[in-house]
């Protein structure tokens, strides 16, 4: 295992340390170093907090900043972080209309996040993502697991809350758009955790994972490799089955895992978006990168939010923040 | 070799249809496929033209939008553009205040920009980058290479062209700009270029590449894996040294070559401008992410450009493209 790092307890420290110096204007690190949080808080407004393992940036924390996040709390690589983060961050960020916790499903993240709901001064109120169609239980989650859809949650909620929505309005909205989305993932590689220093599963030259976690947990089967063409057909399958309906615009999201250059997200793009309006959906708003990542895992996952009007809005909404910038 | 293709010979083309798909309110392809285009061209305003092999995405096309490029022309991956695909981009352009090219010293993209200023009927001139201080010569190129510092000379000279400056003013500045900037990289690991199906380095595990270009060429030396702090100091030294001062105000980009999860990247951020800063520069502004890639290679640049007032200004101005959003 080669990575830039001094210690590996020192990385996320150190890490978080570099993150909030190259972006002051924005954020500051808050109880010495337990949560990144924004620096110019709107008073009234409810207050959005977020957060999970590390090793998946830029989620949680280059989303924080106007139109999205005010807190974001990193656990360690793939590990929770801890109720007293997100505590202290509720207690930093609650401008007195409350606080939103949206929680990506995993059983460490939901059981902190709870605990700390209970600990901490706030009125808390919390979204659950679970947009992950590949399996119904998996190695850290009961139910559908929690993946790209969170941050599109994040985006649409953090222009409501942005907007002057109340706590139950911000929440119930984080539910319509966590149940108007759907995502699938697959992987060409592992990714390395640095604490464990060998790849997290193995995976021969010739096969796929279907269905990939962004922890690297198994998907619903070990295929081999096929045409870019093939495997979007069956990502876009997997979403459009899970769908009641198949038509009406949507926002189509290529997320790529770390490791996949992005001539080859494009190329996916433009699959996935074929097979998707073949299927009756219109696309008509789009984003391609590496946003909720597995470290440097290559492999993408495919997201799809179905909008009405009101989604669209705040979808464009203007966003400023380390890693997602637009409309101002 | 597993990458997200169908055929190796479509991969170009196909991605950029994705492309130009997902950005369709920004860019178009123009050319019948030879470059990517702005949408919406400002008439009388300096044509700002890049190019060069595919593989080192967003570069350029990423960044052709407002404030920015005018077009860009990919080749092949790692490999030139040919002078019809500039020369074409130039006619499609040119809206009659002349044409700039902005080219990597790399021998080809030389050679065959020049030959589209020969042939093309618009009144060119160009900007050639070498902020690589690596090598003094190397695989492909004469005199240093061009590397991640040509981003900030698109974004400096881009702002000044949207700002009304003359063609002969964009090419001094493009050239004052090249001439403050600096970079150096060092891999971790090889890349893959589709076509070869092979790494295009051997690397050692223990092992990390001094000074590598962008498509993997040798750099200065191969040592062995060391800290973070340690990488990061002989990088800002080699900066430091090339430079004739070490004091005044300084813009860091910290590019990640595509491999490199975010967390790594901010570590060295913070190493690298606590290095700079005790060298006697003020890092007023930064930039951190994949910006300038090698495909997947495992790995990361420090460029450093000085300031002044008018390129600070020109830096901040607002900038509408597919991968570099901010102002507006």
């Amino acid at each position: 295992m080669k990575k830039f790092v001094n210690a590996i307890d020192q990385l996320i420290p150190q890490s978080l340390a570099g993150f909030v110096s190259a972006h002051g204007s924005l954020v500051s690190l808050g109880g010495d170093g337990k949560f990144i949080q924004r620096k110019n808080l709107s008073k009234g407004k409810v207050a959005l907090i977020s957060g999970g393992g590390s090793g998946h940036e830029p989620l949680h924390a280059g989303f924080v900043g106007l139109g999205m996040l005010d807190a974001a709390c990193p656990g360690q690589v793939f590990t929770s972080p801890t109720p007293d983060q997100m505590a202290e961050a509720a207690a930093a960020v609650d401008t007195g209309a409350g606080v939103l916790f949206i929680v990506k499903n995993y059983e460490g993240d939901v059981m902190n996040f709870d605990m700390a709901a209970e600990i901490c001064g706030s009125t808390i109120e919390k979204v659950i993502t679970d947009d992950d169609v590949a399996v119904e239980r998996s190695t850290w989650s009961t139910g559908r697991r929690g993946v790209a859809g969170t941050m599109v949650v994040e985006k649409i909620v953090g222009a409501a809350a942005e907007a002057g929505a109340s706590l139950q309005a911000c929440a119930e909205l984080g539910r319509r758009v966590n149940a108007a989305t759907r995502s699938i993932g697959v992987a060409l590689t592992s990714c390395t955790v640095p604490a464990a220093g060998k790849p997290t599963f193995d995976i021969d030259e010739n096969e796929l994972e279907f269905g990939v976690g962004i922890h690297g947990e198994p998907g619903r089967r070990r295929v081999s490799m096929k045409s870019a063409s093939e495997i979007a057909e069956e990502m876009a399958d997997s979403i459009r089955i899970d769908f009641d309906t198949a038509q009406g615009r949507a926002l189509l999201l290529v997320n790529g895992f770390g490791g996949t250059p992005m001539i080859e997200l494009y190329l996916m793009y433009g699959e996935l978006r074929s097979y998707l309006e073949k299927a009756g959906f219109e696309i008509s708003r789009s984003l391609v990168g590496n946003y909720v990542t597995s470290l440097e895992m290559a492999g993408c996952s495919a997201t799809l939010t179905l909008l009405d009007d009101q989604l669209s809005g705040y979808w464009d909404a203007p966003v400023n923040t380390p890693s997602l910038r637009w409309g101002m």
